[in-house]
């Protein structure tokens, strides 16, 4: 730890001091809330991840909840000030609260080493409990957004993690259980794809979320059998009669 | 609510007070526990309520968790508390966090009323967000067990609920939308049900938990498809050969 380089800047440091000073008059003591922004490309999830400050730590979107502002409307929030969406499928699924999740020093120790003295450090130090949220987006319309504590927003493959903080490697492996469960039961899956898509594309997602191949034709049959997909009209592309059916989900609700 | 008799018991009012002026010093503020008990009997299922003071009103079994308790653990504690049951099956299912929900007056008019001047009434009115657990016992084994605040503990079936205070008909709502999904998902049935039971039975409790019927030979297929449970050899009664044969869960992990 001790040997982190952390880069002064002047921008940064105001930005962090300024929000430490505030904090405690504008969001409950004790509750925060953590958010697991899904995405899907390139045949991996992925999950949207913040670097701390300017060390090689990154954590996953959060902040507190305004002391008149209900828990779900500050998930949103959250989510909407990272990403610039709106919109977003959103679901609770889990409350993290060990006695020692917030006992980690390192975050403590590097905003230190940004900053000097930290204002209402005991606000920041005491024992907070994190209601979890995980949120499904379509990658090609997000439009990350850093800040305060933030100088980096990065995609990442949920099977090689950064360094993290806290316990938000825990977090998302609960996130991704969840939405294993979720993808089957209630079809979540379309929140994570374009509006049209091919039979192939959704079974790289399939296969992405429950970490293991499918066979192809099996797929094909269980999922159709659903009756959730549309199969689309081929338009004629003038190159080949071989393109694959581009399909979407029909909205039941 | 004016028109409530509170009647006067010195027992309670020492309980209640001595609760109310230490709890601050041994609790997290603004982070709740409330668990949702349910049982099956009678072919019907129940949830435990607890009558506050001796008000009509019905609250669940819940709590505060301790500065330096696991949030898991002080769910554990007050399920403890209120059961004398060991080893109960326990799943968090959800976090309410609506800013008027612990904005409800009708608990602290019936608490002056009940012991006069409330101390730390401050702490007790902030906001609190509540961690919601629901848990699965065989009520057979149940010894409820009252106190502080709580003059009765009471099955109801969850069909006809009492008044209640605070949000505790949505939650209890929101836990028996979870059971369902478990019901199926993870088989978690058995801990509702007695060691050894008929498949007439077993339909009970699932025509209960979905508030549906079933057609019997329809269930038995499936239930049996499932291969989790063990049929037992008859044993000769010396009264009738059409005894129904009993099951066992098997356990599988």
């Amino acid at each position: 730890m001790s040997n982190i380089d952390i880069i002064s800047d002047k921008e940064l440091q105001k930005g962090i001091r300024e929000f430490l000073e505030t904090a405690p008059d504008i969001y409950m003591a004790g509750v925060s809330v953590d958010t697991v922004i899904f995405g899907f490309h390139n045949d991996k999830l992925k999950a949207l991840m913040l670097r701390f400050g300017n060390t090689p730590y990154f954590v996953l979107p959060g902040g507190y909840i305004r002391k008149e502002e209900n828990l779900d409307a500050a998930a949103m929030r959250i989510l909407q000030e990272r990403t610039a969406l709106k919109n977003i499928y959103l679901e609770q699924f889990y409350t993290a609260g060990n006695t020692n999740r917030s006992k980690e020093e390192v975050a403590l120790e590097l905003t230190q080493k940004m900053i000097g003295t930290i204002p209402n450090s005991n606000w920041f130090t005491q024992r907070f409990v994190s209601v979890c949220y995980y949120a499904l987006v379509d990658d090609t319309k997000v439009n990350p957004v850093t800040e305060i504590f933030f100088t980096e927003v990065k995609w990442f493959d949920v099977n090689k993690l950064p360094k993290v903080l806290y316990d938000h490697d825990a977090i998302i492996n609960k996130a991704l259980k969840r939405l294993q469960a979720d993808l089957d039961e209630k079809l979540v899956g379309f929140n994570l794809m374009s509006e049209t898509f091919t039979m192939g594309q959704l079974q790289k997602l399939y296969e992405a979320v429950y970490q293991k191949k499918f066979v192809r034709t099996n797929f094909q049959r269980k999922i159709l059998s659903l009756g959730v997909l549309e199969r689309l009209e081929k338009q004629y592309s003038g190159k080949s009669h071989k393109a694959p059916y581009l399909y979407r989900f029909v909205k039941t609700s």
